[in-house]
């Protein structure tokens, strides 16, 4: 390390953040070297002026990123690509069992992979902007609570239906927006990733087919994936899921589930319109097939009319509907609910209580005051404003800076668009050119089910403010002109295939 | 309902709470019979001079707790028993979906039957004591957690190895206890029960064998009874885990795991000498057999000398242990962790991110601050405190209330002490008579893998003071020995059998 940290005590940063960042640009940029030696603790502490924790914390999440490896008793290192899974072989052999072999039955869950240079706009992750968290407001809430009288009870152990007044006020909210009929019931999930996991663990067995939209987010697919379940794509088109490949694949493989986003899916953006939700409850009620309708985006619409969500048309009770606060408001407070038939509801909550209990006490009672209170509609206004000046943004430089041919949705909320780049280009091969420009996406292999796209990426636009979403389209159209030229050159050079 | 309920705002307890516990008693006392209609929320609110969401929640508090049921737009009814599962089925028959039909491959989880009649000793929970929860502690750091500018990197999403402040003061903690060695690393999870699940997840499947101590607490059990795992169970005697039938077992049923648990065993209260956990890890070390130490009790020790926990003896790598804040801290804020090898913890970590992506910030770090402001070991001292007269006044009164023959383990720590009643009594049998009493255990069954003891219970003391343990065992102990003399009059009574 030749540069010392500096670091300020007055942002609202903390700095074991700030000391994080450093680090990581150090590690990045490769002014600290793949092996090269992290400053011991100890000595960082005494020479920054800081606890030996704060330092601690940095490091750990650096390792939680990969960027360095820290061994007991001989200290931390710059990760060398590569060197993490041999080493873990190792450590494994030196003790009385093989864990790795053990651990074999599960194939290592699939992550995309991270960027390999230093990257200053990523249209990578589909998170709320951090700028945009009502820190202050979320502070005015916990001392609410705090001083409500409530303490005790969110202490003492809970239902797995959930903390009851949140529950009730989410009850009470769905009865009037037609979201809960009589003969449904709600459960508190730790956000919608759990209600995933646990409803696929339910209703789904090994070997059974489930349906999905193609392309799909990772996050989803791997929930599928883990549980040996055959998952078939249903392409996503502007109107949202194929209805004839899902007529189809409905009669002949008679899937388990059918599992779809229809409000600003993830990861294309597109939105099914009301005639196209009527027409895939028809083909679900003629197959009695169950559907899970994932509308994690449903409360960020920027633009346009909203579409009455498949909960509310469903007349066979079919529909089983996840909905949470976490791209809202606050993702670090896991707090999502689902909303079912009743005996869906019950079987959910007996599972809920063997694998966690329930879900944490002490945020679904903030965020039951924070929605109470008027400051989350007051945060959703701000957000979609943001949103709605952004949205337009990214349309706006993909029309100006995209090459001739390329295709890309027009998303009316959430946070992703999903772009189709004319042939021969390949979105997964031009994102080194790009990543070395500081920009980052994600190519459509990290989405897909069974159908291929090239040329296919996603485009998360939320979490940037308007300079740097046109600064990065500027920077790709120019990877993606380039990757043209280059094409058309490489034609123009191909030599005759020899006659033998 | 004839009489109005009393609440009192300026108690701790909440309103919804305090108007639940009335209604309950109502309901239980049969003052409210079953059938009856519960005064709709409306009425009731502008009777009482409250706002209708708490009484809704206290209604739905209620309903959880299966007292009664809600028919939206008819109203509530105190439940009637039997009652809910007809009315489950009626509703999905009334749908396009058999869901009931769909959900019948899972059994519902077992679970201990409520008590038939107005418990005011109850012996059959094992929670902390909530007159001993440290409610001005908590509020004091949960402001400081607030106010330390950490707020905005809790509200963003984490890691699945958990929030890294807390998880590298976990670390350094399990550092200087000797829990985490060299190829170690560790994980949070919400609670034990999150880990215990995740770890059956990772490394059980379906049919294989799993040994777990006999008996054991239905939390546990139904983990692995779920997942469809063959659960054979090792007899607990006074030194824990009878080891002879372990390594017969571990040799002719191959099992893929060990559940242990060594200090202050739920429900047996027992704790295995060291010799026996040396022992215990050779067995294991033998047959390969990987174990995880559950050691949520581990910290709750009144009397007698620590003994080293199987982590810290092992020398195999053949160790996973479970710890978790809740047994003596919050049991509403859902925070434990697992440390383990490195390969298992990363995958875990897999895991953890497809079930629910990581365990919540906002708990994390205020549990973090209360451990590191030195207020967990303050109230650790006043619950060590408290535990200690506790156990004590259950011992004494156990050998002064018991009938003669009765056996009772004496244990040095935890919540939980098991009696096994001299034949022929039987503590399910004999359980109507205590609950007419006022007094309520959980009886063998409850906690039972394949080893029968009629006359075993436990009695779980450490969330009630002295006096009414003392009044709790007086009562027991005449409902035993009424069982003792009607048997003996029944016996005296027996015809001799006829000569055919």
């Amino acid at each position: 390390m030749n540069r010392l940290p500096k670091l300020d005590a007055r942002l609202e940063e903390p700095l074991y953040r700030q000391l994080f960042q450093f680090f990581r640009d150090e590690i990045l940029s490769r002014r600290m070297p793949p092996g090269s030696r992290m400053p011991p603790t100890r000595e960082l502490a005494s020479q920054i002026g800081l606890n030996r924790i704060t330092i601690s914390s940095a490091y750990d999440l650096l390792e939680s990123e990969g960027l360095i490896r820290t061994h007991v008793g001989r200290g931390s290192f710059v990760a060398i690509p590569g060197q993490l899974f041999e080493e873990a072989s190792q450590s494994a052999a030196d003790s009385g069992l093989d864990w790795e072999e053990r651990l074999s039955a599960w194939p290592p869950a699939e992550q995309p992979a991270g960027p390999a240079g230093e990257i200053s706009i990523s249209f990578a992750t589909a998170r709320p902007a951090e700028q945009l968290f009502p820190v202050e407001a979320f502070r005015e809430t916990c001392r609410e609570v705090l001083n409500s009288g409530e303490a005790a009870s969110i202490l003492q152990l809970g239902s797995p239906h959930g903390y009851p007044p949140l529950r009730h006020h989410l009850m009470d909210q769905g009865r009037l927006r037609h979201l809960l009929g009589e003969d449904d019931d709600l459960i508190v999930t730790n956000g919608c990733q759990q209600a995933l996991d646990l409803l696929q663990r339910l209703l789904v067995k090994p070997g059974e087919a489930v349906l999905v939209e193609d392309p799909i987010y990772p996050g989803m697919r791997n929930v599928f994936a883990r549980a040996g379940v055959r998952l078939l794509g249903v392409p996503v088109g502007s109107q949202g899921v194929d209805l004839d490949v899902l007529a189809r694949l409905a009669r002949s493989e008679r899937p388990s589930l059918l599992v779809v986003t229809p409000n600003f899916q993830n990861p294309t953006g597109v939105t099914m319109p009301e005639a196209a939700r009527r027409e895939l409850l028809r083909i679900a009620a003629a197959a009695a097939l169950p559907i899970v309708e994932n509308d994690i985006y449903g409360e960020l619409r920027y633009v346009g009319e909203a579409v009455p969500t498949l909960k509310e048309l469903d007349q066979a009770g079919l529909v089983i509907q996840v909905k949470s606060f976490s791209k809202l408001a606050f993702p670090g407070l896991r707090v999502g609910w689902v909303t079912g038939p009743q005996p869906v509801i019950r079987r959910l909550a007996e599972l809920k209580q063997v694998t966690d209990l329930h879900t944490d006490h002490l945020s679904q009672a903030v965020l039951l005051h924070f929605d109470r209170s008027g400051r989350l509609e007051e945060h959703r206004g701000r957000i979609l404003e943001a949103g709605r000046i952004r949205l337009a943004a990214v349309l706006a430089a993909c029309a100006q800076y995209l090459p001739a041919g390329a295709k890309f949705t027009r998303p009316e909320g959430g946070m992703n668009l999903w772009v189709r780049l004319p042939e021969p280009l390949d979105a997964t091969a031009l994102l080194p050119a790009a990543q070395r420009l500081g920009v980052a996406y994600l190519p459509a292999p990290v989405f897909e089910v069974s159908q291929r796209q090239p040329g296919g990426f996603r485009l998360s636009f939320a979490g940037l403010a308007v300079e740097r979403i046109e600064r990065g389209l500027m920077l790709l159209g120019k990877v993606f002109q380039t990757g043209l030229e280059q094409a058309r050159a490489s034609r123009r050079e191909d030599p005759a295939p020899a006659i033998v």
